[in-house]
């Protein structure tokens, strides 16, 4: 059983919670705005399963890693668990980021102000394009990659959204390291290999939809 | 051991696919793609093994799929097996698209013209703003809700993207299948309930920020 003191820090809580209870915990939150929204007062974990369908027990061992508590017949607090919820999943920290590759996706990437409500800024966009430098992609500036490393050091960056088409990616990665970045958040579908104590995370979304046209092919049509 | 006489068609072999071996073949895509840019003509499930950190043997397997194979000694062809996957993932098939909820993120994916590349056309963007109807985002119309069964019906729209404030995800959801799509592309992190014969594809960017806020908070600092 976990047990969470609350004099240890957010970040050693964090750091106990298994990874696929990580990943849960944005779906709870996703159910807890929408009932926010609907001025509702309070949830129980049988009711938050029954929404997202993870099994009740799951949920209250998920949320035992949060600093709240629910109540026997009442529940959890919407609003209070909404924001405990928030600030475990760091979203309502401020993280500095890049965009290598001012592409299309980067620029979207760069234009995406959703991205600061869960805790990103993006302070400058990167690319080997001469004609890009200088320019303001959503009111952020384009550099040249001979400027990572001091504007990373600069705005203490620490996450780099990588938009670079497929056959640079592990090249741009390897720029990304040395600039002293410590996260990738790889939206190509290349296997970046990262050094010891560098995170990297894949969202390959072209790669789903490849998923989404097999699902398409399988499923009857009504 | 799995077997696919040529007689067979693409969406026949795709079907007989397990989700986990569609899920790694961008992958092999990927990294036949930097090959093919670096001029090299011949790869091993070896070679490609060590460039993905998939089993040579899962390799071999997950291709035996595709209606191509390799010579001993010399390996698979790339510029033709980059052929073969990108066909067999339906990239190089036409599917039209909408976009429901033209906020930024809404917005980026209709300027993200990469997605052709991979096989999907937007062909329109809806939302509830009355100020949006009629505007056009990157060249692409934005219609009200109500107009989506007769845009579906149409350009033969296959699959809409989700870009709503996560509050009204399965509400939207809800019209979209009522409009006859049959594939729902998932960009908020809500748990959208599907009828029967629809597809869900969760691509829920944000969380994937929380995964790696966390990694970063448990990597050692250099």
């Amino acid at each position: 059983m976990s047990h969470t003191p609350a004099s240890k820090t957010l970040s050693s809580r964090r750091a106990q919670l298994p990874e696929p209870s990580l990943r849960r915990l944005p779906w709870y939150l996703a159910f807890l705005t929408t009932l926010r929204h609907e001025h509702v007062e309070h949830v129980s974990s049988t009711r938050i399963a029954a929404e997202v369908g993870v099994e009740a027990s799951q949920i209250a061992k998920d949320l035992s890693f949060l600093d709240i508590r629910g109540k026997t017949r009442i529940g959890y607090e919407v609003a209070a668990l909404e924001t405990a919820l928030r600030s475990f999943l760091g979203f309502n920290e401020a993280h500095n980021g890049i965009v290598v590759g001012v592409g299309s996706l980067g620029s979207a990437l760069m234009a995406d102000r959703g991205l600061q409500r869960y805790g990103l800024d993006i302070v400058a966009g990167f690319d080997i394009n001469p004609a890009l430098r200088g320019t303001l992609v959503s009111a952020r500036p384009v550099y040249g990659m001979e400027r990572m490393a001091e504007i990373v050091r600069t705005w203490d960056v620490s996450i780099a959204a990588v938009t670079v088409p497929v056959e640079n990616a592990q090249a741009v990665a390897d720029i990304i390291m040395d600039a002293g970045i410590r996260a990738i958040w790889n939206f190509t579908p290349c296997r970046i290999r990262v050094r010891e104590g560098v995170a990297v995370q894949n969202t390959s979304i072209y790669s789903h939809l490849a998923v989404m046209y097999n699902r398409l092919d399988n499923s009857p049509k009504p």
